[in-house]
């Protein structure tokens, strides 16, 4: 019975989610306002969104994949992603976290499938072997359809501190454990003891659900949220969608689905997987998604001059960037703003963004 | 009498010439065919041989001072130097080392005041004490009144193998020293013991001579060039001049003034100096001739945001250059081509310009 329900979500009944709101900064100069991560093409020569889309291709039609995003990027979006029907682009009219982001997508799959399985991704992140991730979104959806709200969890490969943990707990579906504690990114000892333990995952911010089962736990718990969502279910299909949806979403509180749902719910479980996921956390990250050379430079741009260095990350556009002599150096000629420093600094990107909003240089933010 | 002289020479009888006909790559990608070293703001807001000129107005007035350079720059030069009489900008036909240039300017001097005395200096040094280093260059001028070739040798302060050396010999006129030898660049053993010797001076390619003194060296050492040099004067004041410069030039050796003149001329003297030069070499000589930061930050360009750095050199424009965390490195955005180099590494510059000429983007150059 759950096999032959499996075999119709994962032909017919899933769908993909893929979450695009991010405005981060970490890769200034190459990301701006209207340019954020996402949307630059970061690992292949494609904007990581599109990479996103081509690696989800397998598992759902265009038809049943959505983006959300915010205004700024819809038109981006809907160019960088040219098979995707235009109205699957859902523009939030407002930033505001991932709980209504996914709450808002969520309504618009219910309208169509009550009983589809959701599967929230975020646009941005890497995945070395997409077989293996496959599988895994795969094992999730199986779950799903069992009435979890289902993650994948990252196998630690180091004591990082930058992301959330999710505690694994007993067996609850194939290939599926109980998620006992979803916890906040720790300090480096209590890291490291997450990762020494084998029972801590990676929080990679993959959610997957039947509709109705995230619907009903909006409702219990985060009640505000949810009210909002009812109007502009209410709305959904009607000429009156725009009006309410700018009325209500940006009444929703700004709270991420980690918090507002899966650290209160009974029924998370975690799917664990180990694919080489990476979130692409900043230029240093470069070096581990994209291919180096026999001195562990990565080097992007027709105009990249890379002499005697190692370990560099150098990103250019057409004209000469010339790196000669330098150790473990980031840097990145945006064709209008250049930046360097190195590899282990890459976190002071944000003082460099401070140091522009000071200088009234916010045209290149 | 010998006093009169010298309080003739510096007020009406010195002539200036600056020598222009640099060509070199070590401030790419700032330096380029059409705007070399010379050309650029490298010390001050002002071109170098602005710089130059403006470090000897006291010696003589623009209508005594000459710049030789090549047909490339002639238009740049004149701009640069608004108050020079155009005429006394003397054009290269050719490229043709020091020696030729040299004997064309001394031949316009002749033709104007054969007994003038001709002080020959660089157009791209930097000179931190003026008035020392007018004191030396009228010291220069009293002993060449005296019949002597004189150059001004720089007191060494490094084992620096990349300077030819004068060798001090006795005293011969009021300040001046016997020149008993020039040597060619020392490897780092012999430098070091020059410099431990206290008998060796930098030379620093500035000469002072009479005019018909450097012409009978010339004739003497010469013989070739000398020829030609005598087919030029011919024509110096007609209107076969351009004609004549174009034939003749070119086919003058292509020898510098040292090994031409210099190590084989008998009344060279020599005026030693103490006034904080520097040959501007490379981008890492910018941190000795330009105020540097409470870090030893040299930053140019209103673009420049350095934060947590020590010791670099960072020259950009009005886009924004971010530098954060570096230690030494030189980072130079011209606009169309960006570098980044350890301060320790500049010679390999030229390993770039090798890339840029292999690539064939030798627009760039």
């Amino acid at each position: 019975m759950v096999r032959s329900m499996v075999r119709r979500a994962s032909t017919g009944k899933l769908f993909l989610v893929i979450i695009a709101g991010g405005s981060g900064t970490r890769f200034w100069p190459l990301s701006r306002r209207r340019r954020p991560k996402q949307l630059l093409p970061l690992v292949t020569g494609s904007p990581l969104i599109a990479d996103t889309a081509a690696r989800l291709a397998a598992l759902a039609p265009p038809s049943n994949t959505f983006v959300v995003c915010g205004k700024a990027h819809a038109a981006q979006v809907r160019r960088m992603l040219p098979r995707l029907p235009k109205r699957n682009v859902l523009v939030e009219p407002v930033a505001r976290n991932t709980a209504p982001a996914i709450a808002l997508a969520t309504a618009h799959v219910a309208s169509r499938e009550p009983n589809g399985v959701v599967a929230v991704l975020p646009s941005d992140q890497h995945v070395a072997d997409a077989a293996s991730f496959a599988r895994a979104l795969r094992s999730a959806a199986r779950a799903a359809e069992e009435g979890y709200i289902v993650t994948l969890g990252i196998k630690p490969t180091r004591p990082e501190t930058g992301y959330g943990y999710i505690r694994l707990g007993g067996p609850v579906a194939e290939g599926a454990r109980e998620a006992s504690a979803f916890v906040e990114k720790p300090d480096a000892k209590t890291a490291q003891r997450y990762l020494s333990s084998g029972e801590y995952l990676w929080n990679a911010g993959i959610f997957v659900f039947r509709a109705e089962v995230m619907l009903r736990a909006f409702r219990e718990h985060m009640p505000e949220l949810f009210e909002g969502l009812e109007r502009i279910r209410s709305a959904l299909t009607g000429r009156r969608y725009r009006l309410v949806l700018a009325r209500e979403f940006p009444r929703m509180p700004s709270v991420s689905i980690d918090y507002g749902v899966a650290e209160k719910a009974r029924n998370v479980a975690v799917v664990p997987g180990d694919f080489g996921w990476s979130d692409i956390g900043s230029f240093a990250a470069i070096s581990e998604v994209r291919p180096a050379d026999s001195r562990g430079n990565v080097v992007a741009g027709e105009g990249a001059i890379v002499l005697d260095s190692d370990g560099c990350v150098v990103m250019g556009g057409r004209r000469p960037l010339a790196v000669v002599g330098m150790s473990g150096a980031v840097v990145v000629d945006a064709g209008d703003a250049v930046l360097v420093l190195p590899k282990d600094r890459c976190q002071d990107v944000r003082k460099v963004v401070e140091a522009l909003k000071e200088r009234k240089l916010e045209d290149y933010l």
